[in-house]
């Protein structure tokens, strides 16, 4: 050991509001360390102890125990001291005992690391002496035995034996209910604790040979040495590889007075917050009970009281208690300790002002005295993220960049769509999972035909997968369910399309349209049942859940307008309807970067001609039936330009198998049959041929408009003209025609040419000329390796990284419920790569693409319009790539400009 | 204009065993005319001319017609005075004329270039004098008609003037045909020639308002400058498009007396080869007419004699002609004109020495003077390829690098399976076209269920798909035929494996079982009737065509021993039983490189237990089937271990989606149902849960593995087991365990975890070991991608290109027969990907794949397990990139093994 080891600090004290390290020691002293120091040093009462540093953690792994026992040991000695002096109780001590806490304490959060050890310092004579003074001989017993418990599984190793086994201590607890044919903790009697205490040591001794330790000190070595071995335990290490943090960082151990807010009636515990995490107001608010430890402030057994007056006021309010009843048995603690009050108060407002952000504390009062356990900063809704954002801007605490990245761009969700009212949500009763595949809540009464969605006044739409006949239903209901389908089947898109709540491939729902019935785990509903879905979160919920309509603030507003000074990179929206667009640009889409014109020849007047476009033979009756299609595809692109006007509107061309605008039931064959003056056989043999293997890699998209390319002429046309016609009446339209599924610039070139030669024609028809750009989606791993080739020919890049995920990794998105769950529950992927964009694999592509595209087109206009457009991490990443925009559904396009301005912000740091 | 430029060489003359250039100067005379100039120069006798350079047409570009004549009148006006001087005859002149022909000619090959212009200074008065010296009015006539014809088309642009017109003079000649109530062109009278000549000229004056030019010089001159035009016309700019070839090359332009066989009984043309075409003998050989122009010989209409005695013998022999009969009416050239001969025999050594290959020449006997018109290396058979190589080597023409280049390694496939008998398929009638499967020629007796293979004596086997059930039925036909899958359906890889002729994906047969019929194109074939099928082209052809039996040759022994000299990469085989391995091994496989596990459970009595597996709820079910497979697996393994003991054999785990081993049909449904003592219901409820949108991207690969541990476990124990009891017996096993479709490192631990427990388990059991590897296939993109962390832990790749191109493209394999064809036509893709590796694209990520992956750890093991592994430029490929190995199926094993020796060869050039 060199000399200058021994002499540097390996133990720093807090408490008595001062501390030998601070908030910025996160390294040496681990997080939890440098908080507790950095509050004691501005002078906050928490109870006093020390932290042993990460640096011994690593001593500890090269040298062992007793070299580093000895060489902290005059410091650990001298902090104990310190805790005893301010606490003015002696650790070990038979009257007045200090009892300690142990926690671990890296530089971040580690889930999966050692657990707390609490009461440390009790033994047999201890206790006795702690029963005395808090004068409650079963709560002493009760921590004894709970300090053994804790003691045993953390230090002492008292685990199950193997995974069929339950935790030793728990069994002989087992045994002594059954014995006294009880069942609950509450009901064991003194004696029976203290019995229990007796068992559990011998439990211990059998199984690992020696005592119990009684010894205070080597209790507290113990429980230092245990918290030094969690950091190369396996859950830490999996941990650690998980999230790529190196092994040499050691853990550092908090050791900490406890205090007891059960001594009495000038004891207590509570939790308060600086502000209003529900609604953001600027009140402090919160709620503490007399003679009580922190569990029995969540346990709910007792009513909690209100920390001030006007809290209290209000909740009496509320409960409907009287004034006299509220004041006599529900005092304020503004009112019941004014002084404590004022201290607390006086405390939550410098945290806040130190810390710049809402604050949620933890406090205990023992014996008048008020300590605080911890401050972090505190959840909160959507509403109360903005608003606190705002105000505190406004309050000169925090800056516009700060606001800005204060806001959690996923809770803006909740004030989009409705939402379920926390108290009715509270009995909840969730009978089934699926994909949350369009966010919201709904609730409503189930029906199962689209032709009864207006059966009942709220209706929840249920089937086992939707078709496009479906879409007036769908219109109509409040909701959307589906047994089969992915996040983009039918169902899915078209809901999210709708801002309308759906929840699609619930597996485990068993529909029979026959009996119209919907069964899971053996439970039958029936048509009419009341049924909720919450669309953000895929949980279907029985009976009737009351939803809170959203309504925008204007800190909401405030917040939006804020983004756009700092956001570079702009959002756009995927909107397939002049409605959508329009909802879109009210959430502030700068422009269109997906419409999908397929969903056009859904609705019921289209599809006819579209399904005789595909049932015909020739060239020349695809042009028949495509010429019928012409006028009503025109005027779509119409309102969408108009809706949009001033701003680009990217068009994709065709893009699914044409299977999937044939009829699937017999009579609707026979129909068809009979227009066309076909057989029936005619129609189901060219069905059968459309029938493939993978769909999802089969014969859609830009395929579609190369085999057929009258096709792509007549959506080119369509296009087109439409802008033409806007711009005969004044209106500006700047189309961006997108060719979907390229992977070779062959076919876009073949594309190309058909779409400038057919605007060629429609400009001499009209003798007018519009602006327009074509380029194409990068969406198959092969466009994003030839990119440079690509961009050649492309004016535009826009990466669906929908279809471009399911490529790169062999995902089918319809499927892959049957494995996914299971790979993000074994740890195989952190996160569904459908919601958030695989940075690792997939991002490789889409940076490769943009690199590639850009060398060969450096000016090349790139954006993104997969489902990732609108997820906050994605649209950093896209930031960074250095994209030009990102795309979305239009109640996401708030998420995305929110997004965009963080990442530029985070940039620019 | 520099004077510099004005001296330079512009015109190579060549003629009368001189010539101005040599085969060097490609890049100045273009690829003909650096021939033509070459076999002039080493003493053959080629009709005089000479050779406008490149130069010139890029000149032309920039200067035009005026210039650019001006600046080479001097040197052409000498070079047609060499001409004259040689031939002996005036160009325009009326007695004795020269005529001449004039060709385009750039460095490569370019098909669409302008086409040929023959019988170059024709006109009124001196057709009549080709008459005259001819004795062969119509012959003259004739030739000026097709002159006029010929420069009208390419000269002076008389084209269709619409995609709908015809030809404007076969209008002309249709419109005569028709007055004169006469079908073919030998109907013409001389009369109708000339008056054709009189149209056609009147023709071209109407539509281009110009005579027809009679002055020869402004014939040659027009054809000039046609030339060097067509070097920017349409085709020729998008032929060079498409084969990356710079536009400032330009073309070559020559010009060269024509010559007549058809002068009387002292002229004559032939065609012949240095040695035989067919077997490859060093026979001079070729066939010849006296008095016929080159297009009598092709005809058919007269019999061509032999050139050598020896030929003429044996032809006199197989045609069954008298001795008498022969010498008399078809004697050979070596008998009729001995001293021709002579003069032609010494020519053919002359460059078969020089050229050092097998040359095809064609010659031209004009009044008893000899011409070569053309050599070129000979086509030849796989047979003849091989032995010409040997011999070749043997008589010290060609090193033994040079031997193993001369192979094209796909015509091997035709010494390893049976092929047609070209005779017997000069009549084949080919009335559709499938996938080409698995190579090879088959005929037999339409049979169209399994179980009735055995019906005639030989079957095809007919379905519109196949299924395990049919294994037994496959083996036994000759060939199997199916309307529906890809490349990768069941039948391909089966047949494959079994090297049994197969076409799959015929989407044009209407397949019915109830009247057991095939429909092609209303033709209607019953059971019994007789069809053929060339797996390697995928014609499906009418009635019996005989077929010949490979039988490998010495010579085929000996390149292959040669190519083990060569090759570094080795050549591995993808085998799935015991006598596949042992077929493989026999064509010299170095190891397996892909067993597929999943083919040992469509046996009969396996499937049952599979079935078993795959419909059990819990895990202990599914362990109880599992336990069942164990023994079977473990010898298939044995056996497999055993056939290639010594050598590494690499097992792939479990990979089809679990929907593929389920009975489809009620009947066997009901079985399954009686077998499990479960209801028929449930059956099919788990059946249908298995189904997917996309099973390609679906629940297969490692997702099984990760999800059903159990199956992993069980695989790998047989594996293990099955090494450990060979090595009891003393046979060396070298398992080499993969794992299918990994897109994370975090799917392969798992993987190779759960490998690694069991393998200790059971060395723990054997109380022995053995080594192997662990590593995994590369066929999902992001695997690719992340290679890097992958081979942190996988011991070997093994690239997947079948699934690759798959992922890459985004096609599905068994769907893309839907548009693949149509791409390939219209030129969007040069070849089919699953047939030739994409290098472009999908040869990014084998690349990237294999650099990533050796950055981590740079000994890693890597090959290629896909089809792509027998495809020669596929294999030079993987060279390249740095493999270890291809694999690919066992009559691929000598293709891949030549073409690996090539690339290493063709790398130290």
């Amino acid at each position: 050991m060199e000399t200058l080891e021994s002499v540097k600090t390996r133990v720093y004290k807090f408490g008595n509001k001062t501390a030998d390290g601070n908030s910025k020691m996160k390294n040496l002293l681990g997080g939890k360390g440098a908080n507790l120091a950095e509050m004691s040093l501005i002078g906050i009462p928490v109870p006093p102890g020390f932290t042993i540093t990460t640096e011994v953690c690593t001593e500890y792994n090269l040298l062992g125990k007793d070299a580093v026992v000895k060489m902290i040991l005059p410091e650990v000695e001298e902090s104990i001291e310190n805790i005893e002096k301010i606490m003015g109780a002696q650790f070990g001590d038979k009257e007045n005992p200090l009892l300690v806490s142990v926690r671990s304490g890296a530089r971040v959060s580690m889930p999966g690391m050692m657990d707390t050890v609490l009461n440390l310092g009790l033994n047999d004579e201890v206790v006795i002496g702690l029963a005395k003074r808090t004068n409650n001989e079963r709560f002493a017993w009760d921590s004894y035995r709970r300090f053994i418990q804790m003691y045993g599984d953390v230090v002492l190793g008292m685990k199950p034996e193997s995974k069929d086994d339950i935790d030793p201590f728990e069994e002989i607890m087992e045994a002594l209910k059954h014995k006294r044919n009880i069942k609950l903790d509450t009901e064991f009697t003194i004696q029976d604790l203290k019995d229990l205490v007796y068992d559990f040591k011998e439990a211990v001794k059998k199984r690992t040979g020696h005592d119990f330790p009684t010894n205070p000190w080597d209790q507290l070595w113990g429980a230092v040495v245990a918290v030094f071995n969690s950091w190369n335990g396996d859950r830490a290490v999996y941990y650690r590889k998980m999230s790529g943090y190196p092994s040499d960082w050691g853990t550092a151990v908090n050791v900490q007075a406890m205090v007891y807010g059960n001594m009495g009636d000038n004891s207590g515990t509570g939790v308060c917050f600086t502000r209003d995490a529900g609604t953001g107001e600027d009140v402090f608010n919160g709620e503490y009970l007399i003679n009580a430890q922190g569990e029995d402030v969540v346990a709910g057994t007792r009513t909690p009281q209100q920390i001030t007056k006007l809290g209290s006021l209000r909740w009496a309010e509320l409960a409907k208690v009287e004034e006299e009843d509220r004041f006599k048995n529900y005092p304020s603690l503004e009112e019941l300790m004014p002084n404590i009050y004022l201290e607390l108060n006086g405390y939550q407002q410098k945290l806040e002002d130190h810390y710049k952000d809402m604050q949620d504390m933890e406090f205990t009062m023992q014996d008048g005295k008020l300590w605080i356990l911890q401050t972090r900063n505190g959840k909160r809704t959507g509403a109360a993220m903005v608003k606190i954002a705002i105000d505190m801007l406004k309050q000169g605490m925090i800056d516009e960049k700060q606001a800005l990245l204060r806001i959690e761009p996923n809770k803006l969700d909740e004030l989009l769509h409705p939402v379920f009212d926390p108290k009715s949500l509270k009995k909840a009763h969730v009978i089934a999972q699926g994909l949350p595949a369009s966010p919201g809540a709904a609730t409503g009464q189930l029906v199962f035909f689209a032709d009864e969605a207006n059966k009942y006044k709220y209706t929840i739409l249920t089937r086992i997968e939707t078709s496009p006949e479906d879409l007036e239903g769908m219109n109509i209901a409040r909701g959307i369910l589906t047994a089969r389908g992915g996040m983009t089947s039918h169902a899915a898109v078209v809901a999210r399309g709708m801002g309308k709540c759906c929840i699609s491939g619930a597996g485990a729902l068993k529909i029979n349209y026959k009996t119209r019935t919907l069964t899971v785990d053996g439970k039958e509903y029936h048509e009419g049942d009341w049924i909720s879905l919450n669309g953000s979160t895929g949980n279907i919920i029985e009976g009737k859940v009351s939803t809170i309509e959203p309504e925008l603030s204007g800190e909401f507003a405030e917040i939006m307008k804020l983004s756009d000074k700092y956001a570079t990179m702009k959002v756009r929206t995927n909107a397939d309807t002049p409605k959508d667009a329009k909802a879109a640009r009210n959430f502030g889409a700068q422009g269109i970067g997906l419409t999908r014109t397929e969903h056009m020849f859904f609705e019921v007047d289209r599809i006819k001609a579209m399904r005789e476009m595909i049932l015909a033979d020739t060239v020349k009756g695809r042009k028949y039936a495509l010429d019928q299609l012409l006028p009503m595809q025109r005027e779509d692109f119409e309102g969408i330009f108009e809706a949009m006007q001033g701003l680009p509107v990217t068009v994709r061309l065709l893009d699914p198998p044409l299977h999937e605008f044939v009829p699937h039931q017999l009579t609707q064959q026979k129909e068809l049959a009979e227009e066309m003056h076909i057989s029936l056989e005619a129609v189901k043999s060219k069905i059968s041929e459309l029938e493939e293997f993978n769909p999802m890699l089969g014969h859609r998209g830009c395929r579609l408009g190369n085999t057929y390319p009258e096709i792509t002429e007549m959506q080119a046309r369509a296009i087109i003209e439409a802008a033409l016609n806007l711009k005969a009446k004044g209106i500006v339209a700047i189309p961006e025609i997108m060719v979907p599924l390229i992977g070779t610039v062959e076919e876009f070139e073949m594309q190309e040419n058909i779409i400038r030669n057919t605007a060629q024609k429609v400009f001499e028809e009209y003798n007018d000329t519009i602006e327009f750009l074509v380029g194409t989606m990068i969406e198959i791993p092969r466009a994003a390796l030839t990119a440079d080739l690509i961009a050649k020919k492309a004016e535009f890049f826009s990466f669906g990284t929908n279809d471009l995920t399911q490529m790169a990794f062999g995902y089918s998105r319809d499927d892959a419920s049957k494995f996914l769950p299971i790979y993000i529950e074994k740890g195989i992927l952190k996160v569904d790569p459908f919601e958030v964009l695989d940075q690792e694999g997939v991002g490789q592509l889409v940076k490769m693409g943009t690199e590639k595209g850009r060398s060969t087109k450096p000016n090349l206009k790139v954006g993104i319009c997969g489902e990732h457009g609108g997820e906050p991490s994605s649209v950093e990443f896209c930031y960074n790539v250095g994209m030009n925009y990102v795309s979305c559904s239009p109640f996401r396009v708030p998420i995305a400009r929110i997004a965009s301005a963080q990442a530029a912000i985070k940039k620019s740091m």
